[in-house]
């Protein structure tokens, strides 16, 4: 097998590996009503997994001037909530299955760097690998990261999979042919993963150990 | 027309009127992992909508002999939240468009008297009229609270609608033939909502302006 058939898999990590995603719904709710834009919190969960670069324009329907302070505000509101964040059900024995296995694997995420770290602590796992999201021009649900991600590996997308929990995962895997698994345990609906290009849909990494 | 012919609207509170959802499913994960419990969030979201006295033995799979303490806990972890509860869109206007058009309407809500009275206070009316849920016996998605909604109006169930966001208020009114209207503003997947008995889905109280 040449090194470019090797199949692997990229993980996300907010609402996939760490059930995140109704804190950072609450942050963004927060963060946005302070700067004097009021969202519905079940828009702003339905925007969870875009890159915040995104998100913020996403939300309130166009260019904002204050779209940085508002990530800032995001991010603090969300780090003041990291004692409440726990792994999803079976992310630390998937993680060992898959090291176990020999299953080469990257966590995949738009978080910054200080999330990223709340985040692989909550998890217990500080020494994972992770792709680089620095250099990526564009975030979730543009498929830059993952193509960064399978570049790492040296992996073919069309050999890559890819575990998330949002529709915007689903949506980058679905535009560069990389498979996408979706979870549910981020709160969204079956339907609305599958339309967006999931594949499959299982309730948590629980339901993956052994079958990647 | 007679007194039982005349239509009227029951209005579920939390998620429907109030945007309280997302508080709840952070309120009810604190208090079941300080009690040792840890279930999922996406879990809670899925269960809120239930009386208290339901969700507990439903999240956790059995019957635990702390659910009133648990109960007690996610009361006041909801209610320290209570600065960040906002109308949902449209809710204000709906109330006054009934008010307007004469359309009799109650409030049924199985939310005890603190956390309703948090409620009301976030949509600012304090004197809307209020489903007598004290003497229901079992809560939703038992249909209880909105016959008893339907005896304090004088009116026949089949000629009532109850507008909801949780699949749990689409059961209840599906088991004593209420109409069930749903709001996606809880954070409910559409085909969830219509396979629990909503006759149809609206994204919020604002689309229905006019309309019930």
């Amino acid at each position: 097998m040449s090194q470019n058939s090797t199949p692997a898999v990229l993980l996300d990590l907010d609402g996939t590996l760490v059930d995140s995603v109704f804190q950072h719904v609450l942050a963004w709710g927060e963060a946005l009503h302070e700067a004097g834009y009021d969202v519905p919190l079940w828009r702003i969960h339905q925007g969870i997994g875009m890159g915040s670069d995104r998100i913020v324009p996403w939300l309130v329907g166009g260019h904002v001037d204050d779209a940085s302070e508002l990530s800032d505000a995001h991010k603090r509101r969300f780090l003041e909530r990291a004692d409440t964040l726990r792994p999803t059900r079976g992310a630390r024995n998937l993680l060992d299955d898959l090291d176990t296995r020999g299953v080469p694997f990257l966590i995949a995420t738009s978080a910054g760097a200080e999330t990223r770290a709340a985040l692989l602590d909550a998890l217990g796992r500080d020494d994972l690998p992770t792709a680089d999201n620095d250099d990526v021009d564009s975030s979730k649900p543009a498929p830059d990261l993952l193509l960064s991600a399978c570049a790492a590996l040296g992996v073919e997308p069309q050999n890559a999979t890819l575990v998330g929990d949002s529709p915007w995962d689903a949506e980058a895997a679905r535009r560069v042919r990389v498979r996408a698994i979706a979870v549910r345990c981020g709160g969204h609906g079956e339907e609305l993963l599958l339309s967006h290009g999931a594949m499959s849909v299982v309730a948590d990494p629980a339901e993956l150990i052994g079958r990647l």
